[in-house]
């Protein structure tokens, strides 16, 4: 229902390296009505589903986590890069093509029993998404569900967090794009 | 008329290194009524105010600035670090304690006339917040205001900006700390 947001989203070959098509938000972003319906369709997907905190990956998914935790009166809760937040974090390694890197969250983020939603502008290997799970569960937090804005299929994203326990249902997205299409 | 949000804003000594006293936000954006009063002071302050675009500073300025352009139907551009916007950027350059970094922009994010706010988490030292009001006027918007949640007084940073040509009553912001308090 949300496939039309497509025409918001720019395609950059070869970003950040030679072989990625890059999908870029940022004119969704500059335009009120396609933001506005982005976020909208977040919020009345959670509206009245009691979610204590939603948790955004840096630094894109903070776009989009921050209205909707605004408009539901939730609480906000930013998942960065290591060395970025500075009071008592836990920590999530992940793999990456190469090597591997790694999420912080502050310990008091979330409570046990807190119910989250994480909040992502896309989903591609899922290696970021599974690390923040993994972080909100460390931490006694409910992940109800999680939400991309992008999906790129064919990528094992998808697969990937479902291996790792979470339910196919409870993993949504926006705007769904074939990898290579 | 909103220093008490002060008290969501916890002190972190020594952080990110020996001898600064860090104010992190993470406390205000995890309480739902204070993220609200201070998403809702920024937005009432700029309703009616025919703001085109919210443009705000990576990372900490997307958690306020993207709710702010999402109330008022204005765009929501983000300022970035070097190498992470995909498209076409300008970039300007600004001096740190030892060394430079520099901030970038999409050539297509303001156009010549925009009315634009810029909003940040924090003022220090004023190097971002130069860096950013440059790059908005090098594509020809107009810089209405630029708006922080804390100002830390006595470290330079409104003084710099005014040196540069920004009006004084131009530079907002919502808790004032005295540098050392």
């Amino acid at each position: 229902m949300t496939e039309h947001l497509k025409k918001h989203i720019r395609d950059i070959p070869d970003f950040p390296k030679k072989g990625i098509l890059f999908r870029d938000i940022t004119p969704l972003l500059l335009d009120p009505a396609a933001f506005r319906e982005t976020v909208d369709t977040l919020r009345s997907r959670y509206e009245g589903k009691k979610i204590d905190k939603f948790a955004a990956i840096e630094a894109r998914g903070f776009f989009f986590a921050s209205p909707v935790a605004y408009q539901l009166d939730a609480g906000f809760v930013p998942l960065r890069k290591p060395g970025k937040l500075p009071y008592g974090t836990i920590s999530e390694s992940y793999a990456l093509e190469y090597g591997e890197a790694s999420l912080e969250i502050h310990k008091d983020a979330v409570k046990p029993g807190d119910r989250v939603v994480i909040i992502d502008d896309l989903l591609a290997t899922g290696g970021t998404a599974a690390a923040s799970i993994a972080l909100i569960e460390k931490l006694g937090g409910e992940v109800v569900e999680i939400a991309f804005v992008v999906e790129l299929k064919g990528l094992g994203g998808r697969e990937k967090m479902i291996a790792e326990g979470i339910e196919a249902e409870k993993i949504v997205s926006l705007v769904k794009y074939q990898a290579g299409e």
